[in-house]
């Protein structure tokens, strides 16, 4: 490939970027797109000021942009929660040590690298992009100092950048527990592994535990429900029943941030919804009855949530070894009531261990053995064998433009079906997993995404290939860095494309919502389903963030190799931070809340990033016949593990722990301030397993301080809940999965470069 | 060398033990000898009922092999603490394994291999030891299956006796926290990076932290004081004044045990000593005075004890995050009084994790590079070079007899005195890291010298020798099974000498304590020193432990392969179970205790062990061409590690964490029977830092409600102390070295077998 050929590609790539946006900023004045468009004002029940017809609704323009840039950090904070704000900070810092390394590498190494041996032309354009990476670079050449102290510039700027991240979104994660209203997870513990006693209920051996070893601070407590196959089907009928309902057309009036503390069960003061229909609470009332009976079938499981009267209380409770037994009453600080993964809550705790090794190991075989069944499927479609299986196409064949095409495209097609597999399958493995969160599981499958596509996108893609080949590598470690040297300047250009593929056509296939625009319009047209809410997805982190991360680990790898890449990486990461805040701000609802807890695999990737590219120079260096600069750069190896050690004594317990301090003052203040009162009779109603009322389990235990709700408030209510809990997970599937297709056909021209025998 | 050779030896070194030990039988009823044999008794101030000389003192008898093996754990717990019968359940659980090892192997095992291939000659005390192994096995043998059966009866007994162990050593555990006399540092907890804020003293931050944020439960604090250097020079004339007055002979009646509550500068009820003369008394007066102005050059420290009311308190206190920063206000569960490491209180925190990575490289390097000077000087030490340096002896070098020992056994001699450096050198990294508390440097110093132990003696004999076919190994992984199984079977015969020699030979001088008796010699006959109480050592678990492992380590990887170590090694446990038994009841004198805190490092040694045992099986099977022994051993390394796993979540966390219900009780029970008053009042002179009274200082700060002690008291006591507490470590190091050295004499004539090249 030349450098006319990467312009040309990159300027189709761009061309295609605005017609997107263009397009997308069209689509999104029209109001029947409102529920592609602006999920989260749909969720929040906010209306869009939609101006009435006029030709502006048919012009593309830049207001959108504008809109997401101006948003604030503290705005974004109140609309979207912590998280995305540190998601949008990943974009920041890329932004800015990219900005850095791109004026570095353009402006130091490029010349150095175009330089390195005498042309025999001087026709730039048509130059190989080899000429541009380091390769270009004479042995022993003695500029090799400059590619050495732009690495050092790179890693101390990343450094420093990360250290000054860290401390500002520590602070922000601290603000998020102190300014945030109340939350109940903070008084709340989740103990586990409740041990069974002859003639005691595990419901009197829970209340009995705490109130004897935490009389001053046990509040309440309440267990948690084996869920019966019968309540499954009835769920589902539930379901079925309730989806009936909304399309009726009842009016909804539910705001999404009041199911945090209105469950509806137990809740008093929310403002119920008014279902006129008489036949409908008819209706609810038969389901009710059926459900009633059918929950005598639960059975009590060996775990509670426990309440306690102050936060502090709470985190000495979840952190304390409880017993003799570390494989009874095991105790975590609850997840939000919104983020609880109830379905999990039953496995027994002695599995856990077992479970997550087994994942472990599922996910290691998955990830290495992946491109087996792919290769083989690859393998099948060869011409010739298509031509055996698909006789009846014979005239097609004849053509050469066909027949390129499909030699050409469906490998890659297939490698693309493939990979559409990994997001859920990883999740799959992070539900088997036990996660007691939603979080937790999508803090897991993002972990496993990032090993994922950081294997089989970069390592395999350096080390050509095939899975022999991987294998020999890892039995051979002392070779990594040389073959790694030889393997990643050759691979940059592959890079350079795939940054543009993959990178900005996933931003504009992301902005676009291609498939939530179809599902919207078989939605509106065919199936004449009204707008749901509850259906608006939420922010798929556990995708994005590999995504991000894995970009830039090609970044750091390749900048001082091949310098290309800094510039496109940088329109990407510009890119993303526009589309991403306006997907923040607009399309996305956030349900629950990490506090940030995403971070420390943003710290520890990219730590692992620029070691990576340290080792590789340090290898390109030794090939290059460079001593000095060797010499060099093993004190930066060592100097950047160190800093990573101080960040993780520094900060990374924060991540893991409230900090005492700071929870014993948030205790006091709503002490003075008279809320704790109402924070505690609140919290009686957080946490609802069986929305659709069943006040006759009475599973909310109080120590007579504050009285449960009656029957006829809990009956009253629940109503509201129908509607609310049980949707995401089963409206959201098909956009997760469809919204990344476009992304991939950009990547499929490229793939396809790499894979057809050219 | 074949196995009459070997039964030659084996005999040799039964006479050997055999006259060691009846020698010592006689030394010890020697009433001159008491301070060597009976370090315990002259500690704890018991009389050892020594009859009036007859003849019997003069004849062997095997009467302290009956009282060793009789006493039962219950004496042994009230004598000598956990941590000694947790080290007397490790020979415990390796007699028992090793006999069912020997059973297993020597009956089915070893008439296999003996069988293994036809033979020529049937003279069996002539055959070549090689016979006895595996090596005499056929290729694709179909008896494979026993030698793999053998080893799934080991494995499983093992782990079976493992799980026991644990649970009773948690029960003991436990038992100690209960049934223990109260322990001041269940109350206590370290603080650590107590931050400085301008215009307050760090004792004021201290107590305002504490009595804000643990106001119910905070008690009082103590600051801890920079050392300085005049106070280091001041404590060296203390320490050389009080050995003086001490052989003056001032009669002294202190307790060892007594030590734990009453330090001497603040506590009331100890009986202080009566040392009659005027003088002493005035020159103490002296010292003290110099002693009142030098401390006045004492810095505040940021580190100082929390005394809380309950235990429950003290470790939720503990084990929170204090602050929002990680690095301020860092606490800790307090270490015993007698067993803080004072001179390491005064390290700042945040040096903490480099001095750690720093110590971690730097023994690293250390068991790395350890053969590389051995060997340099051992090449110095051929012959001719020798004759070079040592021209005067050149007569000498003409007899052949001289030559031979010279060129044999010089380098293991060399050899022998580098390996005396690593306990020390162990001793000194520990030391640099930090540990806050005597048992933390012995445990991490434990730990390195195992891995040190186990990667020189194992692993460099299997790969022999050269630190470049070490290096070479690390850096092809996958065939370390294949490498293992073809060295380790060779290897066999220098192993199973190595415990005859190493072992056997250790512990009779162990038992011996040869330069313990020729020391007390010196001192009672020139130097005319009377027996110190004070400097009675503690047992050197941190030698021991990883002495007995090791030869674990040899037993678990060689039974199957060369069976004949088993009835050796099992010897080496009987021995050692009576040996060490005798020598912790009466030698040796427990200053402190960690409640068995060294069973998570025999628990993982045993299972690292295991595993490598079937890790060289499995390669052993496959380079017999044995599928399926092969597939067989498969499964059984994942059921180890599964069972390690389990063992992890079910054991462990009892050795880092109290359980709080054992504590909540404890505090009830202390409470209902009114001890917990005086058990807090004892609490604030419970850590003393400057034991010659410095009580202008009064840094004990207390609230209030428990008042300090006196001037007059705390001078009264002061006496006492000063010949208690600096000598441990001053007197004890000439033991630990020497000690050793009759064990390793034995071990030079198998060294030298394999290092001269015969």
């Amino acid at each position: 490939m030349n450098l006319a050929a990467l312009l040309t590609s990159a300027g189709i790539n761009i061309g295609i970027c605005v017609l997107l946006l263009s397009l997308f900023s069209i689509l999104r004045k029209q109001p029947g797109n409102a529920g592609v468009y602006f999920g989260r004002w749909l969720a929040e029940e906010r209306s869009q000021r939609m101006e009435p017809f006029s030709l502006e609704r048919l012009v593309p323009s830049p207001s959108w942009i504008a809109k997401a840039w101006e948003c604030s950090e503290d705005e974004m904070l109140a609309v979207a929660g912590l998280d995305a704000v540190v998601f949008i900070r990943i974009l920041v810092f890329s932004i800015r040590i990219f900005s850095i390394a791109g004026v570095v590498c353009i402006f130091g190494v490029l010349p150095l690298n175009y330089f390195g041996q005498e042309m025999q032309t001087f026709d730039i354009p048509f130059q190989s992009l080899e000429v541009f990476t380091i390769a270009n670079v004479k042995q022993g050449s003695k500029w090799l100092w400059v590619h050495c102290l732009s690495l050092y510039i790179i890693s101390f700027s990343a450094c420093a950048l990360l250290y000054f991240e860290c401390k500002k979104i520590i602070r922000l994660r601290l603000l998020h527990i102190t300014r945030s209203s109340p939350n109940p997870s903070h008084f709340t513990i989740l103990v586990r592994a409740v041990p069974e006693s002859t003639g005691e209920k595990l419901n009197d051996s829970v209340k009995n535990f705490f109130s004897e070893y935490y009389a001053s601070s046990y509040l309440s407590h309440q267990i948690i429900f084996g869920v019966g196959k019968v309540y499954k089907v009835m769920k589902k009928v539930g379901m079925a029943y309730q989806k009936l309902t909304y399309i009726k057309g009842a009016a909804v009036h539910n705001k999404c941030k009041s199911f945090r503390y209105r469950c509806g069960l137990c809740g008093r003061t929310s403002n119920s919804i008014q279902l006129s229909q008489n036949e409908t609470e008819l209706s609810h009332k038969k389901i009710d009855d059926v459900h009633s009976n059918s929950i005598t079938s639960h059975k009590e499981c060996a775990a509670a949530f426990v309440f306690f009267r102050t936060r502090y209380a709470a985190v000495v409770a979840s952190q304390v070894l409880q017993t003799s037994n570390p494989m009874m009453w095991v105790t975590d600080l609850a997840p939000e009531p919104h983020d609880v993964y109830w379905s999990n809550l039953w496995i027994p705790y002695r599995q856990l261990w077992i479970r997550k090794i087994a994942t472990l190991v599922a996910s290691t075989v998955f990830m290495f053995l992946f491109l087996v069944p792919v290769t083989f499927v690859q393998g099948l479609s060869q011409l010739d064998q298509l031509q055996q299986i698909l006789p009846f196409l014979k005239g097609a064949w004849r053509k050469k433009f066909i027949t390129q095409i499909v030699t050409g495209y469906l490998p890659s097609v297939v490698l693309q079906l493939f990979l559409y597999m990994v997001p859920p399958m990883m999740m799959l493995f992070s539900s088997v997993e036990g996660s007691i969160s939603h979080s937790g599981r999508e803090k897991s499958a993002c972990c496993k995404i990032l090993y994922f596509s950081v294997w089989n996108v970069f390592f395999v893609n350096v080390f050509s290939g095939s899975v022999i080949s991987q294998l020999n590598v890892i039995s051979s470690p002392k070779d990594i860095p040389t073959q790694l040297a030889k393997a990643v300047p050759r691979q940059a250009t592959f890079f350079i494309t795939y940054v543009l593929t993959s990178g900005w056509a996933g931003l504009s296939s992301e902005v676009m919502q291609l498939f939530g625009l179809f599902w919207n319009l078989i939605k509106r047209y065919v199936l004449r389903w009204k707008n749901d809410p509850a259906s608006v997805p939420s922010f798929p982190y556990y995708t994005e963030v590999p995504k991000v991360l894995l970009l830039g680990l090609l970044g750091f790898t390749c900048s001082i190799l091949a310098p290309l890449i800094c510039p496109f990486l940088l329109v990407y990461f510009i890119l993303g931070y526009v589309v991403y805040r306006n997907q923040i701000l607009n399309v996305y609802c956030s349900k629950y809340e990490t506090g940030g807890q995403m971070w420390p695999i943003v710290h520890n990737t990219t730590i692992f990033s620029l070691v990576l590219s340290q080792i590789i120079a340090l290898g390109v260096f030794g090939i290059k016949k460079s001593p000095v600069a060797s010499a060099f750069t093993i004190p930066l190896v060592i100097c950047t593990l160190l800093f990573n050690e101080y960040c993780r004594q520094r900060f990374h317990p924060v991540f893991k722990k409230f900090p005492a301090q700071v929870l014993i003052e948030k205790d006091w203040e709503d002490e003075e301030s008279g809320k704790m009162v109402e924070i505690l009779q609140q919290l009686h109603s957080a946490y609802c397993q069986f929305p659709p009322g069943t006040p006759e389990l009475g599973y909310v235990v109080s120590d007579g301080q504050s009285s449960a709700a009656t029957e006829n408030d809990a009956k009253n209510i629940s109503k509201e809940n129908k509607i609310g809990s049980f949707q995401p997970t089963s409206i959201r599937f098909p956009f997760s999965m469809l919204k990344r297709a476009l992304a991939s056909l950009a990547l499929l021209v490229t793939m396809n470069d790499k894979t057809s025998p050219s």
